[in-house]
């Protein structure tokens, strides 16, 4: 098991990464899971048949109590509204205050709503992080809680940081192909924003199943640290923390555009980050070509770009100066000045419609 | 105009109180307006017929930009999860951004329902407080925000600091009666926890009519003061800011029972605040007839204790075991060892219920 310590201003608290770590992990958090009034696990339906014993039966001993379950729909879809007060309703129907503590056992989605909602419940109760996706090594670290907004992803939400997160890597094996998809796509921004030797090892591949189980957990570790060490710099997102949105702001428009649910974040990801090496070649000093290299590795990786054939540029325009990172309707990107050196730039519409149809031409290319 | 400055960890913020402070104080934010990209102002119904264009009209002459504004329902009904909803989606109608500012302004419950928007909004942005009652001199105050669940009022929100509060005691004189009552019991409540003196020259009016506009404003600022100076030691409410919540823990029973908007927050809080000395009397060392005055001299200013009589302690006593200060089910109270020393203190149901019957009594006798 690897450790990774994270120190916000506000909280310090470890990500444990490992196989079959569960019940280790619980056992260092016994004295507060004990004092506590109640345990609840928040659980995405679908994880609940594969994994949810394994957390509960250790919880429950440990704890010394009966833990309350609560299902959530898979997917995206948990992070309506709607759910969002399903959930406070539950925590008020068992009794909950604020000695309870909240699990959140599941993928980004779920972990993204029942952060927001320990940081909403009665103004805030302890929870822990259990992700069971490669694209939460991403989202359970760091702190950023959210629902979606019929007009946006993520547009309601709340920085409030986990009391730890429990990282059982033994999860993914059962994973679908798109899953490993969209996580893969948030472990090569990773490594885009840190460390050129680090993408050209993960452009080596042909594809993910060449990658072995100890190469995954130490790109998860490795990635776990990059958003650790900016996180610890910049928590509330008012710097460096935007360099991890490097391909979100296209990314965010596809999947908006698309339909959340229809194509996973990090599938959009991986599109919008095509679109900010374009960009960063042309308006910054990215080595010609990356962007290709990029493009290439991410077809023969499973990738599809369809979705650029399929989406109006003025409709992704239109989601792009929505996003979080925009101010005055203008277009803010993360760029590249090299590999491994991201910097934040402002792009004109037309910069960002020519790589938009550079990368248009490409995706056909593969179709022919 | 009289400034206090508040110094919690994570933010500096000063309160502004007095007559007609608007454009003067707005100025001293200039820039920081001029720099946001909109300008937005989240109003209750009926306090924009009476004091919109005193805010609108300095607050779009400085920030040189048209405002929007979005009116609120009035009163409670402000704080359901569908005005919420509304709240944010009229935000990204306009196109708001992390860059923009918002205002609120009208009584406590516009001001917690913004202020949990503000501090949701794309997870935050920044947010000035302007109360127009007595009441929210508490509730501008210390960064609760929170909207109702129908099964808990308060039970969905954060702590999140504004930028300023700017209180016009001017827009006080549109207040009515019912209003004046609901905001005193809150000065009554800073009063009891802070000093005795100050205690007994409140009860030395017949009415509230007799307090002069200085005195009003004295006594606000006080109150505020005493309020700061709690938020300052414990942002979280992980220990003295529970002080302030004297009165609280059989208010909002009362006020559940009764139907938010059907009672004001300050009648119900003047009712508990009668039940907490009752009880301080009994198992804390508070001065036996304590209670006793401060009831007869509620009565005279003009609060009912009808509602005593309305509701089963059954009932309550549910109420009371959701409240956010209990845990496994106690009943925690915040009592008085005597009038300035407040403490924490779990109390048996039994003497809750003695505690009821005496009150009871006492309102049954008002109706002889």
């Amino acid at each position: 098991m690897q450790t990774i310590s994270i120190d916000t201003k506000n909280k310090h608290y470890n990500v444990y990464v490992g196989s079959h770590i569960y019940e280790s992990v619980l056992t260092l958090y016994e004295k507060q899971l004990q004092k506590a009034d109640h345990v609840v696990i928040f659980v995405d339906e679908v994880v609940a048949k594969l994994h949810l014993e394994n957390l509960l039966r250790p919880l429950e001993l440990i704890s010394k109590k009966a833990v309350h379950v609560f299902k959530l729909p898979a997917g995206e879809s948990s992070k309506a509204v709607e759910t969002f007060m399903a959930c406070h309703s539950f925590l008020l129907e068992v009794g909950c205050t604020r000695k309870t503590i909240a699990f959140a056992l599941g993928g980004g989605a779920s972990g993204d709503v029942v952060g927001f909602v320990a940081s909403t419940f009665m103004r805030g109760i302890p929870f822990f992080q259990c992700p069971t996706t490669i694209l939460a090594h991403d989202s359970a670290v760091g702190g950023k809680t959210a629902i979606n907004h019929p007009q946006g992803k993520n547009m309601i939400g709340s920085f409030y940081q986990p009391d730890a997160v429990l990282f059982d890597v033994s999860t993914l094996s059962t994973l679908p192909p798109k899953e490993i998809l969209s996580g893969m796509a948030e472990v090569i921004k990773h490594a885009l924003i840190s460390d050129h030797r680090w993408v050209e090892e993960l452009f080596s591949f042909q594809t993910f199943y060449e990658i072995s189980n100890d190469q995954y957990l130490s790109y998860l570790v490795k990635g776990i640290q990059v958003k650790a060490a900016i996180v610890e710099a910049d928590e509330f997102e008012q710097s460096v923390r935007k360099y991890l949105n490097l391909g979100h702001t296209y990314g965010h428009a596809i999947e908006a555009s698309t339909g959340y649910g229809k194509i996973t974040h990090g599938e959009s990801v991986a599109i919008g980050l095509v679109i900010s090496l374009l960009l960063s070649e042309k308006v910054q000093s990215l080595q010609k070509g990356t962007a290709r290299k990029l493009f290439d590795a991410l077809c023969a990786f499973g990738y599809s770009f369809d979705p650029v054939l399929e989406h109006k540029i003025d409709t992704l325009i239109g989601y792009m100066k929505r996003d979080k990172k925009s101010s005055f309707g203008d277009l803010h990107f993360v760029l590249l000045e090299q590999i491994g050196q991201p910097c934040m730039e402002i792009v004109s519409v037309k910069e960002v419609l020519l790589a938009h149809e550079q990368l248009r031409k490409w995706s056909m290319e593969v179709h022919k």
